[in-house]
């Protein structure tokens, strides 16, 4: 069953591996089918070279494994909060892409420096608060979405389709699961730029190059003696 | 018609990708024939992946479709104004390449800081003002252009290959089409280069490695009892 | 003899490369048979593209060559340091990788900053002293591993699998020699994202994007009027 | 006539790209065979990917081309100077590969921070001054080798097998070409690593995480009750 959302999401998920989001097993990709109700995901811990698209799993709502024989993704429960709570969202990734990571860790939202962050997400990227004690000592997983489901309260999912977890790492979500994964490689390009950003916004000018030598190199190239490449010739 | 520019459109388009220098749909490049005054341009939010030769759009100066099944990028308009005003330009590209962005949104021009710069551009990367709220609400990739145009009012285009729109991302041109990719490449090359310079001009010396593991290390692979690898055996 | 295990020695090498842990011939990998008391490890300066199955070097725990042509890794008293005093360690690998070692150069140990981290380093990754003098001069590489025993004499090593050799590098390892390499690339993106948390740590913010510019550019993809890409079309 | 030594300068030549150190044209490799007195090297700004190995030039020590339809490498002069002045040194390289050049830019020499250094240059690795504007105006290329080797007045050559020319980029020679893109390839990798030290080196704590968290991720993988992966299954 769902044979075509399985093969979805298998793509996904190797995606996610293809663009330099994931090492090792370290993310997973869903997607959400609303007329059944049923949810494909990545199984946990399987290794992405040995992944095959009969290998993702299907669970409902309330994550009950209804096929597959592996077992689902540990971060099930927080993909499932998504699909439950966020309207118009049917697909939803989790990575541990290094820039996003340093933000998650830093415990910061990346304030929106850029057009680049302008065209896909409307404001900040925001940031979880760290989970509680007791969030971690209950469903833990399950709590990390109901953090972020509660984060976005007054918030469009879809106008912010990701977020990034204290300690933790990115979540993204979007109208399919293939967008999501442009959300994880959107967001991903927008952390290292912002870090970047606020690298070169603290002014530190360095000693410039004298300025004979810079003339000399660009007429070597393009003066009218020029003697660099086969010009000429 | 045109179908030579068109390819050449269609192969600095994939350029750019294979450069690193896009990630999903994040660029353009566009070519200019002086001859018939049209222009070859990638279409609007077009898949690399998906891109063809013949989904190359051509418009003539005003922006008005000729030719082609797609929308042109959006960002036509900004480059119809180099070829409008920019004597000696035939090729045009605009990209989102980390680096560079980073430059844009710290609203910095890129100082020479050496041979690798000064071999491609002729001073400083300059850098444009945030555009206006009018100018933004009017045409804005239009506008975009104008602000880089006037910005070049006292300037050669073909020795200063490029600029950076503040808050935004890289332009970069040239007299044709390869030519102005290669001058993306290049800008994107001197942008890391200057931040990695400005971090290293700060002097922040770390505890060096104490000489005698110094020696070890050089003697047991290049010393007279060298026993790394295996000369000798 | 031992077939199998130079086998997995061999791929184990392979992949540090193919991961992009080393360069030239910077890294080894190595097992330990617990039935015959032997280690199979790379052979001293090989090159990764010359390295055949057959090349694997097979030691005994005194590191007497039991099997092959080659000279072993020059590293291989470290290695079996692990072997004789680690519980449960059957792998183990070396490698300069770049951000495990720069926090080696730095002497620092690594902070556990976030949940990639721990969920594979139990605790802080740790950074032995520097070598004294008396231990570089005599038994070296078998004095770094007795450096690295002693530090963990409290430690369970299955649970810290990996170390920093302050002014050198990073040695891990695991069960097996693919888990020693699972371990060589997460203490790589771990060191990463560390480095990259303590940047953003400290507030730096650069100015912010106008927010007119911003509104422009995602009401321009995603709001009523979009015109970016090929929708509506 | 020197087929063998064209063949080695073109592979030479393409590893430089391969490995990372070169964009566009930027980098050349050439090799002295001492028996004839001639230099193989690349010919000046012909692309990687067009390069043959019949197109490598073959020039005698002073400058004059000896076989070749193109015209040689604009830093042949350097190159000359090399294999006049520096004893066993039959090989040398020259790229703006981005980390060495960094260090050159902000015209520092790298301070042996570790053994990945020790390994490969004994000392720093040194920078020359700037050029003088006389020097510039002069045999410019030339001078450029002059500066260096007298810099190298009382060091090894072999010992400390590249330098950095200040505001430009690294040099890497070697016993034979392939070593000399070695060292190119070493002084890349050491460059970037004593850049992330010194970042290191500033102590820059961030927030750690709560251990709470720590203790939950590390159990669920590895914990009596360990639920990631597909362990007990």
């Amino acid at each position: 069953m769902l044979e075509e959302l399985k093969k979805k999401v298998y793509y996904a998920n190797m995606r996610l591996r293809d663009e330099g989001l994931v090492v090792l097993t370290w993310g997973n990709a869903s997607a959400f089918d609303p007329e059944t109700g049923l949810v494909a995901i990545k199984p946990s811990g399987v290794s992405y070279g040995m992944l095959k698209p009969r290998d993702i799993v299907v669970v409902d709502l309330d994550g009950k494994v209804v096929e597959g024989r592996y077992r689902p993704s540990s971060d099930t429960p927080t993909h499932l909060e998504f699909y439950r709570s966020f309207k118009g969202v049917f697909g939803a990734v989790h990575t541990h892409s290094a820039e996003a990571v340093a933000w998650a860790q830093a415990a910061r939202e990346i304030p929106c420096y850029g057009t680049t962050h302008a065209d896909c997400f409307h404001g900040p990227v925001p940031v979880t608060r760290y989970l509680s004690e007791a969030e971690v000592a209950g469903d833990y997983e399950g709590n990390t979405g109901k953090v972020i489901v509660k984060l976005f309260r007054d918030k469009d999912p879809l106008a912010q389709p990701g977020v990034l977890v204290a300690g933790h790492g990115p979540f993204t979500w979007g109208k399919d699961v293939m967008k999501a994964v442009d959300n994880a490689v959107s967001l991903e390009e927008i952390a290292k730029m912002a870090r970047n950003t606020e690298s070169l916004a603290v002014s530190r000018s360095a000693k410039e190059l004298p300025a004979y030598i810079g003339e000399k190199h660009y007429s070597r190239k393009h003066g009218p003696n020029a003697y660099y490449g086969q010009g000429g010739k």
